[in-house]
């Protein structure tokens, strides 16, 4: 092979400090520090500050090289060798603050901070643009996953009609354990929870906020509108039970907890909900804490991407794949926003439904839940009530369950409020969805 | 919602003609004409050049906008109105001296023409460098998938240790086919040319060399070297027999045409090969005409992309993604090259190999084998021989089947040139491959 002489390197020196020394800042501080024993690289680790003096991740640092160190976000504000800042601090208060000063001072951002920048991103955005800096949020949904970079740069977003996937690694963890191992959830968590997949609250992996933040951003990202989180529907998975993904696995489905964005001329559908998946379909084999992103274009057929969605590596390689465009130069991109869009309400959606019913067995209960069934005409696909099914003894409760033909949410909800009000159902139908 | 205001648009007007109307050109011209329909598109089609008058997807354009055709090359080179040529003609030589001129003329180019770029892509990259103008070929490398793009401008190449995939799609079609269906080579290969998925002379793809040329182009990507397309080993997939499918299903194994390329320290490995890919392997489930390409960073651990890779649309949606690239302003940026590689030689690889053995039954073949094994300290890992295997009677064929522990291929070699040149071999034996 020929020998190579060193090309010429047409980006210029950008020299970065982080801020927050956690999980994924010491990632950060890693990643460049190992680029900088190499030649020829622009982005430079220039700083380092981690307000909390005990955090143990601060001694290497302090052997290392302690010219690193600073101890005041004014230092480094009015420090005009720094060019980009990361913000690795997490949290809304206190980020929301340094962000805006960071930019004002003319400095470049770069984030990790999905909850931020689902609930403050138009603001910091438009402080961005306002003072002719960058803002850049790769690492905010699904780590290493590049799929924020591939929606500002790449895609023509107006062809892009679905984006969906499995935006959170720790109940995808959790939802592949249930199903493989049987575990009850509160099992399945616990064990997450060892292994250091869960945090000690896990709430907002579990129930859904996390991957609906998420799709907040990839909402923006393709159409140019921020939602508030609260306008996308949204179920956790902390209600399943073992006996859903027997009943899954006999239909030949797995459950995930997905994030959902449709595009249909001027209407948007968004969610965040367990649903059934039929194996086979590429989402359904993700298992474990891998999160995947597919994106449907109206030419481009689907594309996915599938990775690891966090941890400190593969979340600060993202954010330092941020600092490299900001090195080469970079520029700001407006959202090419021209549409104005109907946020569909969810009740208009159309699913095929499952619900779980958990009765004091006595007779002619099958026949009561048809009836209200047909006054609705919803048509049951199928049906199964299992023997003995998890009983010991006649006196427990009997499960079954009924999948129906596709139809509008809002004809199964009138359907449930009937049947909710039957004095057999030992608690209220738990429902689970499969895109019909 | 709220309504939102057209915002500003910083991308400038970009006026493309497509050279080639072809399955791919005719994608392009179409998705174009789409978005032309749409407001605020920066890149817009401005002409087609199709040489041959007979073509029957010029009528269509003949009938939506005449003023679009042009006739002659030198028309288009020197109108000063299109900025850039979409080269969708195919084939080296007309191609190459196509890209040349209109990069001479001051024009940029995107293409979708892989053995050109893969034979050709130093020279014409250097032209376009020389010029001061873009040469992008997205389109190149596995269609709607956005590797180019993302190695180009989004990984810190230099961190990236592995990447592999499927890179044809046809072949792969194939090898699923041959699978699911236990279809010789011969049929399944029909059958795909049936449904248009393989072309009348098929070689490139079954051969290996279609994936060969994207291996070749992905390899300059990560490392700045350009492989001649011949220095990488290659074996296609026409040796393949239903027994080898067979074999490969008890071993819980598909079989897949893998590219791979691998970078530790200063050694590449780079091959294309039949390999063994267990069950479970994200890669072993791409099944069909789908392509994949997995990226193994340092420290981003594997991100994997799969979509089509080929189609009119599909590729043509990349192509159209190299022109939004081009009217974004995009900045040619050197490859960061500074570091020299050794192509290992093939017969250092390390594989745990699989041989299929077909010979004429008599005694003390297998002891002969073993032994031909054990002089070589080669270990058994996996030996089969079926009863009655494919045989009708007696005198026909025996096949057996013997996986190896994992050993350098150097000596695997060495082995086979004994064991081949035993009598009662019917055909030298088969090798199938799996990574150690």
């Amino acid at each position: 092979m020929s020998s190579l002489s060193e090309s010429q390197h047409d980006s210029y020196l950008c020299r970065v400090a982080i801020v927050g020394l956690g999980t994924v800042g010491r990632g950060v501080a890693e990643i460049l520090w190992q680029h900088g024993k190499e030649n020829n690289n622009a982005v430079q680790l220039a700083g380092i500050l981690e307000r909390n003096q005990e955090n143990p991740n601060l001694a290497d640092w302090v052997q290392r090289d302690q010219s690193l160190l600073y101890y005041s976000i004014e230092d480094l504000l009015t420090d005009p060798t720094i060019q980009v800042i990361v913000e690795t601090v997490g949290g809304q208060t206190f980020a929301r603050e340094l962000i805006r000063k960071v930019l004002e001072s003319g400095k470049d951002v770069v984030t990790a901070n999905k909850d931020l920048m689902a609930v403050h991103g138009e603001e910091l955005l438009a402080i961005a643009e306002k003072y002719g800096r960058q803002l850049l949020f790769e690492a905010s949904v699904t780590g290493a996953i590049p799929v924020v970079r591939l929606l500002q740069d790449y895609f023509h977003v107006d062809d892009i009609e679905k984006v969906s996937g499995i935006f959170n690694g720790t109940s995808n963890y959790i939802l592949t354990e249930m199903e493989q191992k049987q575990l009850s959830f509160e099992i399945a968590l616990r064990q997450a929870q060892d292994l250091g997949f869960a945090e000690a609250d896990p709430t907002n992996d579990i129930a859904g906020y996390d991957a609906r933040y998420k799709l907040v951003i990839l909402t923006y990202l393709i159409t140019g509108i921020w939602l508030a989180p609260e306008q996308i529907t949204l179920e956790g998975i902390e209600h399943l039970e073992p006996e859903d993904f027997v009943y899954a696995s006999r239909m030949d489905r797995r459950i995930k907890l997905i994030g959902y964005l449709r595009r249909e001329a001027q209407n948007l559908q968004a969610f965040v909900l367990p649903l059934m998946i039929p194996r086979g379909d590429a989402v359904a084999e993700i298992g474990g804490s891998t999160n995947t992103v597919s994106i449907q274009g109206r030419f481009s057929e689907e594309i996915s991407m599938v990775g690891k969605g966090a941890g400190s590596l593969p979340t600060a390689s993202a954010l330092v794949a941020d600092l490299e465009k900001i090195s080469r130069g970079f520029r700001l991109y407006s959202h090419r926003l021209v549409k104005q869009y109907r946020l569909q309400p969810f009740e208009e959606y159309i699913f095929r439904h499952t619900l779980r019913i958990t009765v004091k067995d006595k007779p002619g209960i099958v026949a009561q839940i048809g009836k209200v069934l047909a006054e609705h005409e919803i048509n049951i696909y199928a049906l199964e009530q299992l023997p003995q099914y998890h009983q010991k003894n006649g006196s427990h409760p009997v499960i079954f369950t009924i999948t129906l033909e596709a139809c509008q949410e809002a004809l199964l909800r009138k359907a449930l409020e009937k049947i909710n009000k039957a004095d057999f159902l030992l608690q209220p139908v738990s429902v689970l969805r499969e895109i019909a």
